[in-house]
């Protein structure tokens, strides 16, 4: 007979374990390292006070990267409207923030593996119609 | 009498809105731009596989830069133990994506208003304890 006073305790999974095989450090043009990072400067965009478009941008984007969803959180602000979200990805994430008041939203896309940040551009592109996009791209974990 | 067939619906929030006065442009040295975010590269790293250890890092580290945590979101990789999460802030956000095998975590902190992203570098420094630590930082949304 089991002891009442020590009851078996359901497993708590704080933390989703996720089977991730594309995670690894990749090696291009010699070079070995974790992911590609894209910081992208949106100017004289539209939609910018509207999470629902920018959320299905941005996961749009993560799909056309091949990439894959497993967690999005997007928050609303007052007074200004602005938006704020993450999406986390089995291969990094895509974050965005915007300013409506200024048509300016800071963006970045990191992806490792075999996915480009890039890829998840155009979607983007589509959805906000910003008059200019400065991309700055950045190697993360470069082993030396 | 109200008409049964029209019943009137809950209004639903699905982007939670929050009160934000501080995600203002800011002004320093007469340059005028959205925020600061830097980038880390964080070598011969310990506690890499324990998202518990990195969660509470990352929040110690917003909350001494002075920011306002909304969410936070971790998730646990196999079969490498890998960790990825973000947290969002009322002022942008911090992310972390860990390579346990590699003893190597990409770390990137953004953040607009008063706050230094590299007031949140101590905690993480004091819980994942690298031997090296690259810090770029790169001022967002700059107006020319």
């Amino acid at each position: 007979m089991e002891d009442a006073t020590t009851p078996q305790a359901e497993p708590q999974t704080l933390y989703p374990v996720i089977d991730n095989t594309k995670d690894y450090f990749i090696e291009r043009d010699g070079v070995r390292y974790a992911g590609n990072h894209v910081l992208v400067e949106v100017w004289d965009a539209i939609h910018l006070d509207n999470p629902t478009i920018i959320e299905a941008a941005l996961c749009q984007g993560a799909r056309d990267a091949g990439a894959t969803i497993l967690h999005s959180h997007f928050h609303h602000f007052s007074p200004y409207s602005g938006v704020s979200g993450v999406v986390v990805l089995a291969e990094s994430h895509i974050s965005i923030h915007t300013w409506p008041e200024k048509a300016y939203a800071a963006i970045d896309i990191f992806m490792c593996g075999d996915c480009d940040p890039h890829d998840a551009l155009p979607s983007i592109k589509k959805a906000l119609q910003p008059k200019s996009m400065d991309v700055s791209a950045h190697k993360r974990g470069v082993i030396k």
